[in-house]
């Protein structure tokens, strides 16, 4: 398929979506969603720029003036009318006229002053969040999407394996950190998103970020960290020990190890996602960890590193081909030490496949 | 003053506005107003986090339980009521608990997510945008923030020096623009907002970011770049040329020196901010380059890069002590060349001063 074939059956794909869901219209401002339905990556900015998607009428994009000739550049901006508008005019006049009467979903995290403005200016027009209104339109990904997520997480692997065979011991969390930013973009990421390093009893608080903490023998290292490769996120988490493991680490790893597989293993369509986050669940808390897995075991990743299914006990939703997410149980030992492991998996036809493939049995670094 | 006292008379500040706009109170979402008058430094997220402040009210801030310790570690906390709500509650209940009926300011930027959802649970609650129905009230800067801004603007001029002093023929944009963000870092800034490096003809488009044109002998190379050290923001812009210069520069040169330094002697209190822009404008028009002025004169600059006031023709309002913003003039030939020298500037009690300090004559590189 081309380039525009695919966008043009993304926006087709978005409209019927919005039809099932009694809605009129899709109101589409810089974000994820503006990427995946054109290809342009504008920035949020005070300068209104808005698509609209509607089941039977065909898509037109708001611009400044001044940002015509980036929106005309988007990889997949063929098949959208683009409509600008001047420093000078009234922006939300020119949006309003893209609305009409019935009930519109808006983009999550549009700004307030253009929600207020829009309001003003069009009045027999309900707004609804997309995220409450709509199912999300980018959970199911298609095969250049799958390739560049695949990417993605080898370059990941790549930056886990060279700092792997680097000494740890005596350095800070920082520096490690600063060095897995490093890596990543010296293995082909265009940018950095989070890069978790966790020595010791930091290990034990799951969204410990970096500090000055010198990093000693005989302590567990929790490595968790991603970013984006044209456009498509990583995220790999891998748990290692600097020389010898310490007291009862290695009882925790192994059921950690096992949490994962056993996640990884109740994955095919058609599986609630709650199944497979149950799957994690009962292993760790058979081997008597159940109260120290206090987190969910993994959320879906695409343009964002955060994005729908969400693998987690409520979620009901069964998994569909293509579908791509992370599954990263973890047990939490507080004032000693946490394991958490990380791969990005995707539901293939009849079960699932890894993106991440770096060693999941215990690494002894230096 | 306190750390806990300047807080408070924000706050209070902040209520008198509040009141003087004819409003019952402002709600401030994760942001820049938000650090200003809390120092809590909150990602916008899904999760709802908001301050109230109204004027007859003492000020109460809705966080997530979760982050309940990082929001009472923030310096300004003391003085501000914290309420809590958990996972499973209805964040937007608890958060129509601290809105009456009447008028509310909102934070610009708040995701329409909880807009709409306010607007559900609050029904006799009008939310107008803050940026809209209230004066800015980060304009005029304390003691402390003069402090933190003279230091970026001083950690930026080391960060010209030590470019200025490197080669620059043979290398492309985006290296020169790699290692001006370096050098921030290495100078004392905890994080870099903008590098453009424009050379030649790129040069003559404001807003050209870096690419991976080299850079060649007798060609003149704008450098403006920032971030944040400490919070507060940098803004510097220096053009130099690489050996000889190009036909005709000298006299641009000198023009928009000459433009930069009436535009500075133009500062004082009570003065209109558009004399300010006025007076650079008028010596680059009586140059004859009027036409290739294609910008306003200067912005605020604090927490953020951009903020009031600016320094713009149609902004007739006065200019107080403790403002501080740019004066960045700039002349534009296309196809050839453009020059621009930009200053962050404080306003004193009897005229101004500059807190970047890197010499403006026309420093020639190797």
């Amino acid at each position: 398929m081309t380039a525009g074939g695919r966008f043009d059956e993304r926006r087709r794909r978005a409209g019927r979506a919005v039809a099932e869901a009694g809605l009129d219209g899709y109101l589409v401002t810089p974000g994820p969603d503006l990427r995946y339905l054109t290809g342009y990556d504008a920035l949020p900015l005070e300068r209104l720029t808005m698509l609209r998607v509607a089941p039977d009428l065909d898509p037109v994009m708001l611009v400044p003036r001044l940002e015509r000739a980036a929106a005309e550049a988007a990889e997949g901006i063929a098949g959208v009318q683009i409509a600008t508008w001047s420093d000078g005019d009234d922006p939300y006049a020119a949006a309003a006229a893209l609305m009409g009467p019935g009930r519109y979903a808006l983009t999550d995290r549009t700004w307030a002053v253009h929600v207020l403005a829009f309001q003003e200016v069009a009045r027999d027009t309900r707004l609804v969040a997309a995220g409450r209104a709509l199912p999300p339109l980018r959970a199911v990904k298609d095969a250049d999407e799958l390739s560049a997520l695949e990417r993605a997480g080898a370059e990941a692997d790549a930056t886990f394996e060279a700092m792997a065979a680097r000494p740890f011991a005596g350095r800070t969390e920082r520096d490690i950190a600063a060095e897995l930013a490093e890596l990543l973009r010296a293995n082909g990421h265009d940018t950095v998103d989070f890069t978790i390093v966790g020595s010791g009893p930091n290990g034990a608080s799951p969204h410990h970020d970096a500090s000055e903490r010198r990093i000693r023998p005989g302590e567990a290292v929790v490595l968790d960290f991603g970013g984006f490769a044209a456009g498509y996120g990583s995220d790999v988490t891998r748990t290692v020990v600097v020389g010898e493991p310490p007291d009862g680490f290695e009882d925790v790893f192994e059921t950690v190890r096992r949490a994962q597989q056993a996640a990884f293993d109740a994955v095919r369509p058609g599986v609630p996602c709650r199944d497979v986050d149950r799957a994690a669940r009962d292993v760790i808390a058979e081997a008597g960890f159940g109260e120290r897995f206090i987190h969910r075991t993994g959320h879906g990743i695409g343009l964002e590193t955060h994005e729908p299914p969400y693998i987690v006990e409520t979620n009901e939703s069964p998994l569909e081909e293509g579908m791509v997410f992370s599954i990263e149980p973890g047990v939490y030992l507080e004032g000693r030490f946490g394991v958490r492991i990380e791969d990005i998996v995707a539901v293939t036809a009849d079960g699932a496949r890894r993106f991440n493939e770096a060693p999941r049995d215990l690494r002894v670094v230096d």
